[in-house]
C-alpha cells in the first residue's frame, strides 16, 4: 500500500496496477494448477480493492507463469496475461503436461549431414548453437536430451528419435530407447525438425522467426529482439 | 591423392592444399602437445612432397587445434593457423592449462541486482542468456559452474568467487569452496566481469564485441557474424 501510494503521488512516476506469477504452478496437477490460478486472481481483485479504498487507481490486474494461465478456468479481472514460453511451448512444457507435443510451435531447422549405422545413429548440423545446451528436461521421465526429430513437413516426431549429444555445430542423433534407427529414411541432406527443451534459450541463438504454416514453406519473416538485459 | 587430382583437374573446382587437426591435443601434457605438433607438421610437409611428386600443386598447408598451436615449439612450412578458441581462450582452456587464467580475453559485463547475506551469495543479471549454458569445465578439477568473477576494471579474479547457478536472466554468485564471500565490496549496482567456461558459446550470445584495454572503457566495437550454419 505504502508503495502504491509513493508511486501515486510522486511527480514523475505513476501507480499503474499489481501483478503476480503463479511459479509454483510448475510440478503441479492440472486441477492444482487451476486452484493456483483461482486463489490469485482472488488476491489480486482483493489487493485492487483494497487500493481503490484507499484511493490509489488500480487499472492493471497482471498475470503470468505458463502452467497456471494454461490451466486456467477462468481469468477474472485479469487485464494483461504475461506472456512467456506459452507463447512457443517446448518439450519441458510438454513434459509436465501444460501443452501437448503438437502444440510446440517453434522448431529449428537441421539437415543430414552423416549416417554412422555402427553407432545407431545420424549427425545433423544443429548442435549447441543452434539448439542452446539447455537440459531442462535432464533428470525428468520425459527427458529429452537436447530435443525431438520431427518430419520436415508435418512436424510430427519421428519415432523416439533425440538429439542426445551436441558438440558446437553438430547434433547426434539416435532413439530414446536405443532401438536401431531406420537408417534409410535419413541420406545424407535429409531435412528435419528439432523440438526445442526450452524454447527460450534456443529462439535467443536467432535474430528471426521463419514462419510456416502446415508445410516447410517459409510464409514470413518476423525479426527478433534479442538482448538479455 | 586421388581426391587431389580430381579436384584439380575438374573444370570448377581447384585443390588448395593439405590440412589437419590435432585434436587430440586436449588432455595432454605441453610436452606431449607439441610432439603431436610436430607430427603433424612433418606428416603435412610429407604430404605436400607427395602430391607435388605427383604433379599437383599444393599451396597451403592447414593446421588446428588450440593446445597444439599453444603449445608448438615451431611451425614449419604451415600456411596458415585455423583459429579457434585461442583468439579468446577460456576457464576450459586455462584449466588444461593451456593458457593462463589472465589471458583469457572475452568476459561479460554484469550488475549485482541483490545481495543474500543467508544464502552466502551475490545476485546478477547474467544468467543462461548471457553466459550460455555451456559447461565444459563440469566434472574437472577446475570446474568453474558458469564462470568466474573478475574485478571490472582490472579482469582479476575476486578470490573463488564463481556463478554457480544460472537461471535464463540470473546469475547465483558464491565461492567455489563455500567461504563465507565479503558481502560489504558487492553493493548493489557493482559491476562485474565473468570469464566464460567456453568462450565460443558465450560470444555467440552478441552481436558485437565491446573492447577494452587494462580498464572498462570501451575503445572500440566490433561486429560479430552470428549464423551457426
Amino acid at each position: 500500500m505504502d508503495a502504491a501510494r509513493i508511486l501515486h503521488e510522486a511527480p514523475l512516476t505513476r501507480f499503474a496496477g499489481v501483478l503476480s506469477s503463479a511459479g509454483s504452478s510448475y510440478g503441479k496437477t492440472i486441477a492444482e494448477a487451476a486452484n493456483l490460478t483461482d486463489r490469485h486472481t482472488t488476491a489480486l481483485a482483493a489487493a485492487q480493492a483494497r487500493l481503490a479504498e484507499a484511493g490509489l487507481p488500480c487499472a492493471m490486474r497482471s498475470f503470468g507463469s505458463t502452467p497456471a494461465v494454461r490451466h486456467a478456468r477462468a481469468l477474472p479481472g485479469i487485464t494483461e496475461v504475461r506472456c512467456g514460453i506459452y507463447v512457443f511451448q517446448d518439450l519441458f512444457q510438454a513434459g509436465i503436461g501444460a501443452c501437448g507435443l503438437d502444440d510446440v510451435a517453434l522448431s529449428v531447422l537441421a539437415t543430414v549431414i552423416a549416417r554412422q549405422p555402427h553407432y545407431n545413429r545420424v549427425v545433423i548440423d544443429a548442435g549447441g548453437l543452434a539448439l542452446s545446451k539447455d537440459r531442462s528436461t535432464a533428470g525428468h521421465p520425459f527427458d529429452a536430451h537436447y530435443g525431438r526429430v520431427c518430419e520436415v513437413e508435418t512436424g510430427v516426431p519421428v519415432g523416439d528419435l533425440a538429439v542426445m549429444t551436441v558438440s558446437q555445430e553438430l547434433g547426434l542423433v539416435s532413439s530414446l530407447s536405443g532401438a536401431p534407427i531406420a537408417l534409410h529414411r535419413f541420406p545424407v541432406g535429409t531435412r528435419v525438425r528439432i523440438l526445442p527443451n526450452h524454447a527460450d534459450m534456443t529462439a535467443a541463438a536467432y535474430d528471426t522467426y521463419a514462419v510456416v504454416a502446415g508445410d516447410s514453406r517459409v510464409r514470413a519473416l518476423w525479426p527478433r529482439i534479442n538482448h538479455w538485459s
